[in-house]
């Protein structure tokens, strides 16, 4: 091969640093949703097509990633005169080519699974899932074709504990990784449909969630012309105006809220639910890192209830770093109706920026080799083999400088791999059975018998 | 949709129970890894077509998992009159069809990326990686189109000393999982090049390897008989025959090889090695886990030095769980000549599979949540979550029901989700400040004051 090689755009290789990084938050966000009694679920990467398709809208169908089907290789495809690829490109409809694809996110995987299991499993159902998901997205930067989600659910109970719950394992892992200026902003889809009735209907509800949801992007005026673009009319575009400028202390939005919208049925119960998960989050967050939010939408049309967003510190520029919200009926697209759940996300790239940025990744945690035993001839580097091995037995992480070789480049070797002690048996310590040990932070170095090495030497 | 869910043939959905055990045999493969100074690396789950093609012969470039290009997605191939499907289904080669696909296995992946960041690295570079791989072959027992591999390789370094870590490596991953009984069996591809050469030259290797490859399976008659279809005379047989009667110790096999091969400068060599590998592998594994064995030949043809095999103790049918060898020239393929290496891999799915016979997954392995907290209503359901929370601070995995309910469904959801205690708050509790605090396992039960509610209470 001639080309020089490459890797798809859009996918990353992570090198032992970046991978030893990202575990850290993968195992901080595992240990936090085991706490919390969540159960771990994995999918394949790759499910049926029909399982995918129709259910991320027509933009989302576009971005699914399809694999084509090994027909191209079956013997049946392959006559003489002509090759299988010619045959199958004859095929007329799409099914003779791809019946698979990479899943786009593990929700719907997740649906999947339990309209498939639902007999077996005991609800309420609490599982996460850590996995990487696929999307043939423009690539640019923050956005890949291959990442990773993290997502927590609850299906098979209205509760919301759920809800309470889900909030405590935001700010448990985002205190856990130092990000303790994180931002949860809560709102109620209720609350939403309550002012879509206000507004003339329940038929306005996308309407008016689509051009809030832009808010952040383009600013109140631009969406009050949205709207009225979509057809609203001014005093419909003046009550939500009154709706999107309600302000102050979590306390002080539920009573303007009450005011605004707290006659209609729809929006007495989302009010509730809000007033419930502000009160019931426990101290210290809600009005500091748990904010109701009236002005957050949420494009996804499934949710129902509570819906939540995570932004990073106002510190770094980073926006959304996680969300989620309630929802009625999951599985009802599998055939399995009536199960009602509520999930969260975390959007781990990002959160890796964030702990980059602010400098949050603990000391420790890019630790490799931790003791390199230099190779100093035959008999010595058998001598040091053998001690290594019962180093080992204790939990040091050690290597043996593959080849004899000059002190210079075996000390280089150390320092490019960030190894924080050396141990040198020359002949004259074969002979007495000792070694040199040498911390390269401190630059000390001592002798010692090899009886004495053990693992309290290296830390 | 009306159709069940399912899902594609040959992909497994894992349960909480199957993923603990399987992560705990991926954390036991992990931590050796690392114990011996290897790196963890991750790739992307796809490669540009052009990196996988050719690099598996015919019949892997044929299970090569191929990913559509969105193209058909694309605007500009959607105009009113055809369906951008039609149109890319006109395209004369299969590039318009496809540009990426998902990786076969991790070696070629990995030595893609040391092509690409050669110039950044640190030789001898050490990696595991632990990832899954796709291939389109048809499922049967034991063999998915979806399946993790585990491997670690060093680059860079023509030491035998990597070879003997490599052993040490399957020992103590082994010994670790309770797997004592297990063989570690190694051969040299030099000495079967010296076989090839005592039978007629080199051009025979491809020829006796493939033959002797099946011996396990259809025995030294039928190999033979291929042997001579293959175009061997009846001396040369004999002389294979006789290499492949070769028994006794390690010891007294390097004697015969000796006298077979030794006269051999090829032979010669891959007997040194093998002695070496053999005698320095430490006390206690040559001979009883590690054994040479000269009928092992591996059909990959990249390897070029020392090869293994690891096999599962001989009480469960299982055959091979782990292989790897040594190649002169991985990275060549991508350019990037004279990067010499060794590598192993550990088949996790039927580790798992041999675990299970065997009845070796550790007690622990499956601990979900270690507390329930029983939900007695609105005020006593508040004090659980308080008194939850305090828990949770110390590390303990508690839920608390999701609803108030009758203690029988309460007590039915800890048995099924295997929870080994409950804790009772109600409202005689509450006034108290006490819980009742219950082992599932042993039926005993004590009423504790909730602020002697500690780790220690539930282990």
């Amino acid at each position: 091969m001639s080309n020089k090689p490459s890797i798809p755009q859009g996918t990353r290789d992570f090198g032992p640093e970046e991978v030893r990084k990202r575990q850290y938050i993968f195992n901080t966000i595992r240990s936090v949703f085991e706490l919390y009694g969540f159960q771990p679920l994995e999918t394949p990467a790759m499910e049926n097509m029909e399982t995918l398709m129709g259910k991320y809208g027509e933009e989302g169908d576009k971005l699914i990633f399809k694999i084509l089907n090994n027909g191209l290789n079956d013997p049946k495809n392959q006559d003489k005169s002509r090759s299988g690829f010619e045959k199958v490109m004859e095929g007329k409809n799409s099914k003779d080519l791809t019946e698979r694809a990479l899943k786009y996110d593990l929700t719907i995987p997740f649906a999947r699974y339990v309209a498939m299991n639902h007999g077996q499993l005991t609800f309420p159902f609490k599982r996460y899932q850590i996995q990487p998901v696929w999307r043939a997205d423009r690539p640019q930067r923050g956005r890949y074709r291959e990442f990773y989600q993290c997502d927590a659910d609850v299906v098979g109970s209205k509760s919301l504990l759920n809800e309470v719950e889900l909030v405590n394992i935001y700010n448990e892992v985002f205190t856990q990784l130092g990000l303790t200026g994180y931002e949860l902003r809560i709102n109620s889809r209720k609350i939403l449909a309550a002012l879509a009735e206000f507004c003339g209907g329940a038929d306005k509800m996308i309407d008016i969630t689509t051009a809030i949801d832009k808010l952040d992007k383009i600013g109140l005026d631009k969406v009050k012309e949205e709207l009225a673009q979509r057809g609203l009319n001014e005093e419909q575009i003046n009550t939500i105006e009154k709706y999107l400028l309600i302000d102050g202390s979590n306390e002080e939005k539920l009573n303007q809220i009450e005011l605004l919208l707290g006659h209609l049925e729809i929006g007495k119960q989302g009010i509730e639910e809000l007033e419930i998960v502000n009160r019931e989050s426990g101290p210290g967050l809600a009005g500091s890192n748990l904010i109701i939010d009236f002005t957050l939408a949420r494009g996804l049309n499934y949710y129902t209830g509570i819906i939540f967003e995570a932004k990073a510190p106002a510190t770094v520029k980073m926006g959304s770093i996680g969300g989620g919200g309630r929802y009625d009926d999951l599985t009802g697209l599998f055939g399995v109706p009536n199960i009602p759940g509520v999930g969260i996300s975390f959007g781990v790239d990002r959160i890796y920026d964030v702990l980059k940025d602010l400098d949050l990744f603990p000391e420790g945690v890019y630790t490799g080799t931790q003791v390199l035993f230099f190779n100093m001839g035959v008999a010595e580097s058998s001598k040091a083999f053998s001690t290594m091995q019962l180093l080992r037995k204790q939990g040091v992480r050690c290597e043996l400088y593959h080849e004899q070789a000059k002190m210079d480049k075996q000390f280089k070797y150390a320092e490019k791999k960030n190894i924080g002690f050396i141990v040198i048996i020359g002949s004259t310590e074969v002979q007495n059975n000792t070694g040199v040990v040498k911390n390269l932070k401190t630059g000390t170095q001592q002798t010692v018998p090899l009886a004495d090495l053990s693992n309290k030497l290296f830390i």
